[in-house]
């Protein structure tokens, strides 16, 4: 079942920041989203933390929330170096997937979000452990501004990215590059943000490729499936079938799309 | 196009000492077969160098070859670490895929053979380079003796190796034993051969998972792509579709199976 709820800016957890007659930036926009999304937390849930800008701050509000005692019991299964320390930072207690092995609910942003609430995501590096937190979860609440709303993955005309193994990536990039030839795509190592260029690493030890299409690549499953089977993929940043609700935080209010 | 032909013992390169009355060692009867394979190595290819005791057979014959000058201007290119260092030990030149992504010939051994010649690869834990070479050639020449060939892949009752990424390998672990629950499997994790019972790490920093079957997996591409689908793995040791000859050396002489 699908269906949009157009939530008015003001029943919205900031509704007295956000006046009709103000401008939100795109970081407010991402707060607005995360904070409801946590709406949906309970006392007792294992919970999946995101990465990224948008999902710190609901990491952020759950830490609030347990601090004032409204939320309690709480476990969290982070998806990421970084966010594992801001999790203990924020003093939200810790597990991982060997552990618990089904979540109750993971809360995580988007780089891209298309009218199937399939996503793209991993712009921030973090893909896999996201995708395996994210893969084990009863529900999966994505939050994002509107911006990353797309037609079709890929749409943005940002990366779509595919972590792979070091050894000879320049083969396994061409050969994804080659994989969606027809769509006009251009395949790039992502660099680290330092100087010389080297390139980017995951917490995994690996390398990422971001792909560029100029073309929609079409059926998503078969696209998803040539990737995984090229021997020196890892994973790639397509969540397919993967989000329960995305909540969109936009300048006339929250939209929350169920799947 | 299959077909079978029955080449005599004394016809082979070991001809000399493959008297009918000797029983053969298993590694007398790898070594005939790697010495076949070579037949097909021709002077100015790019070969993939296998891996394992029967590949290193063929690693030294074309190191002889080279040294005798009967083949020249040949470039290696090695799927493992291991490999490389014997292929520098008897001189034969080497690059890598990402200078040469078009390979004309690999040798390499097999774990299992079916009647289709789909392989099981990887006990020796270079699962992840091997396809990849193995991915880019012309012509993948299979050596193995006759204790390999199975009815159907996983028949041995030995490992179907799966590389993992280490983060939360347990859950991956399980997952994929759950994955063939009615072929009754047991995954488990690969130690490296030392005390202690450490993780083996494959040349990539990953896990080996080793998976065991009671009963055939049956459909093997959708085997092959519902692990793949996993995130957390990184490739597995099935090689669909990929062998186009193998040579089987066994007590009455060696077989060769063309696709």
């Amino acid at each position: 079942m699908e269906g949009a709820i157009l939530v008015p800016a003001p029943s919205s957890p900031l509704s007295s920041t956000s006046l009709p007659s103000v401008t939100l930036t795109q970081d407010e926009l991402k707060k607005i989203a995360a904070y409801k999304a946590v709406e949906y937390v309970e006392s007792g849930m294992v919970l999946g933390l995101g990465t990224g800008s948008t999902a710190k701050h609901a990491v952020d509000r759950i830490g609030d929330l347990l601090r004032q005692g409204k939320l309690h019991n709480i476990v969290g299964i982070p998806t990421s170096r970084k966010t594992h320390e801001q999790a203990v930072s924020v003093g939200i207690p810790l597990a991982d997937l060997d552990s618990h092995p089904v979540i109750d609910l993971a809360i995580d942003g988007a780089d891209e979000v298309d009218p199937h609430l399939n996503l793209v995501k991993g712009r921030g590096g973090s893909l896999l452990r996201e995708k395996m937190v994210e893969g084990a979860c009863r529900k999966f609440v994505v939050i994002v501004d509107e911006s990353k709303l797309v037609k079709h993955l890929g749409g943005s005309g940002l990366a779509m990215p595919v972590e792979i193994v070091p050894f000879c990536w320049k083969f396994t990039a061409r050969r994804l590059q080659n994989l969606f030839e027809d769509s006009g795509c251009v395949a790039k190592l992502r660099t680290s943000s330092g100087a010389n260029g080297e390139p980017y690493v995951t917490d995994n030890g690996n390398y990422i490729v971001d792909l560029y299409f100029k073309e929609d690549i079409g059926d998503l499953k078969a696209a998803s499936d040539v990737i995984l089977q090229l021997a020196g993929v890892v994973e790639h940043g397509m969540f397919l079938d993967m989000a329960t609700t995305v909540i969109v935080a936009g300048e006339m209010g929250i939209t929350v799309k169920n799947k």
